[in-house]
């Protein structure tokens, strides 16, 4: 069998795993995602990988090296989805490292360094409002007891539900591995934005992560009759905020060049009605970029904005910052030898940051990170309709290959 | 007792009957309405009114003149509220008429043509979606087949409404008057805007009533995820609708001098969330003006906008038009009439629009209408706190009586 039709084959096993109607539905720590999960470790297990899983679910399978003693090279990804999400997001990660391992057994190589396959706990936030658990957990970044409270939409604990799956929530630090070595972590993912299929390239080298800050803003003006308050005797709060979300438009585009993005993507009326001007309105901003200047200048731009409405419009605005997380620069070392291999295979290439969160962001505590990118259709992603073709997906594993091959070599 | 108190022991007896915990609730053919408006008959009695309800729950309260088949002077408003509404809407015209007839049986006037006072029934929208029910009968106006099966919150129809009032709803059409003939209506009503409070006016004689166009606007444009699609790659539905919202009100801000006014009051995103840049957002627009002209005009600033947007972000942009009423001019010999009683009375006073539609509207089909205004605190109408000072009123109620003296003489 060649490999295109054998890849096919095991990623439609695991895209069997469904428990929705529309696209794919495979949640964290429930019976799909663990059955999936368990069906995955026998098929590691035909390759005669060590397997276990460790105390927050995250399944390790291990291909001894010449040398047992010298950290592994690893790759990875998850296997869990949000509600009606794709069949890629993840799973081509775990499923590429498969295929490199099936290709190295079947080529009988032998590398000095020992090469692992993760698949990793809760990547997504879907469940308990938290991403990327079982790398943070390996990574050591567990805030433990603010976790185990967490409770899913029908008000199981992420404790309740660890249980639920044989797992002990009490020893969730055992699957801490800060204590040990790794030579490289490696992660395939779908891109999940249209940049890849808009510049027509192959293959994205993720240069960083980018880190989003989100702040909630409460605009206050004051609801009056639509037919009885002439236009310059209003306060109205939605007019302030379109002003705010067209400035923060204005300000991200200035600073396209790092990447840098800015969405207004919740706004929400107090009482909306058609004959009533908004005296109250509510938005929710994300701004996101690899370059913490970039990100302040956008930042900056957004409160004199604000500023600005509440001095022309005579509106209050409270401003709450929701979250703010660090960008993640990634191994530039790795990236070059990224680079000469996509040179090498003639794969057209680019070097691009990833907008979106991934356990690759939290495996750069234990060691260098590299992130691989194939193209998405259309950009969709999180959607019953995310797509990436399937010699786009073979492309990205003859890269993998190749990058694993090349650093678990002795050097 | 001078006409201060009487006049304030009225207003809080009509008050009295209300079905909420937040300001009143007095919503059309309820038992508190009905109970009110049977109430006021016999208030009408006590002053030698002839009184009757019509077949549409009318109530029409005669006082004789000096020759019975002179057409009479007709006063009237509205005592039915909204849902959690406030103390003066309506009332304030109603209660005010009587005590117009109070202040006559006082100083033993005989005037040439009979007064009438009218209590419209269902003035307000909040109970079948449909408002003026009672003075669109009076004005023969009824789409009979169409109201008879609106119905309420709780799934009752306007015609079982009717007949819990004892009314027939068979014989709404013979509450129409189109036969007879009026020497005049004015209605007194609180303004429901800033403009008197701001300008210091006393009292506000009313040009024309400004009626609505309303749209409805879905803007499609791409749903995508606000970390991955760059800035440069994104079809940004609540950009659009934010884009319009500003131009919408610039183009009404030019016609400042017909008192044009245009409102969004009303946005929705289809799934909106933080991490997604919004793919499909509905806006629902009212515009409103006395002059159709000037209405005309941000019709089409709305609509170029429109295709601005379209063009420059490449989204879709469906419109569809849900309603477009003709605005109505008031006579302007009453106004004429009115503005000399306020300077005779040395009141302050300007001309103005009324934004809010009112029973004088359709009266306005039966004879010359004269409206009065009276200042709103702060604006403020259909909400609990709703307030005018009660010297204000007064001021109101002389100009009232004034105006029908004048008109009930015969010329």
């Amino acid at each position: 069998m060649d490999s295109k039709t054998r890849y096919q084959i095991l990623f439609n096993k695991i895209n069997q795993y469904n428990s929705g109607e529309k696209g794919i539905t495979r949640i964290a720590y429930t019976n799909e995602e663990q059955t999936c999960t368990h069906a995955f470790m026998r098929m590691c297990k035909v390759e005669n990988l060590d397997i276990r899983m460790d105390q927050c679910g995250n399944v390790i399978a291990r291909r001894e090296g010449r040398m047992k003693e010298l950290p592994p090279v690893v790759m990875g990804s998850h296997l869990d989805t949000v509600y009606q999400g794709g069949q890629y997001d993840g799973v081509v990660g775990v499923t590429a490292a498969l295929e490199v391992i099936k290709r190295l057994n079947e080529k009988s190589i032998v590398t000095d360094h020992p090469i692992e396959i993760i698949s990793f706990a809760c990547e997504e936030s879907s469940r308990f409002g938290v991403s990327t658990v079982g790398s943070k957990a390996m990574a050591g970044l567990i805030d433990k007891e603010k976790y185990r409270y967490l409770k899913d939409r029908d008000g199981i604990t992420m404790e309740k539900a660890f249980s639920l799956c044989a797992l002990d929530f009490n020893s969730i630090d055992e699957a801490s591995r800060v204590n040990e070595e790794f030579k490289a972590f490696f992660e395939l993912h779908v891109e999940q934005g249209p940049v890849l299929k808009n510049n027509n390239k192959k293959i994205g080298i993720v240069t960083g992560i980018a880190a989003p800050v989100r702040f909630q803003l409460k605009i206050i003006g004051k609801a009056s009759h639509s037919g009885t308050t002439p236009m310059n005797m209003r306060q109205d709060a939605l007019l302030g905020a379109a002003e705010i979300a067209l400035e923060l438009e204005k300000a991200a585009k200035r600073e396209l060049e790092y990447e840098t993005v800015a969405t207004v993507g919740v706004i929400d009326i107090h009482s909306g009605a058609m004959n009533v001007v908004p005296g109250e309105v509510e938005i929710k901003i994300d701004i996101r970029s690899t370059s913490m200047e970039s990100r302040q200048r956008v930042v900056n731009h957004l409160f004199e904005s604000i500023l600005a409405v509440k001095r022309n419009r005579q509106v209050e605005i409270v401003s709450e910052e929701i979250s703010s997380e660090e960008p993640i620069l990634l191994s530039s070392g790795l990236m070059d030898t990224l680079k000469n291999i996509c040179i090498e295979k003639d794969l057209s290439f680019q070097l691009m940051q990833s907008g979106a969160g991934h356990d690759a962001m939290n495996m750069t505590k234990l060691c260098r990170v590299g992130l691989i990118f194939v193209p998405s259709e259309d950009g969709l992603s999180h959607h019953p309709d995310e797509y990436t073709e399937l010699d786009d997906i073979l492309n990205g594993i003859d890269v993998l290959e190749d990058v694993v091959l090349h650093y678990s070599k002795l050097e």
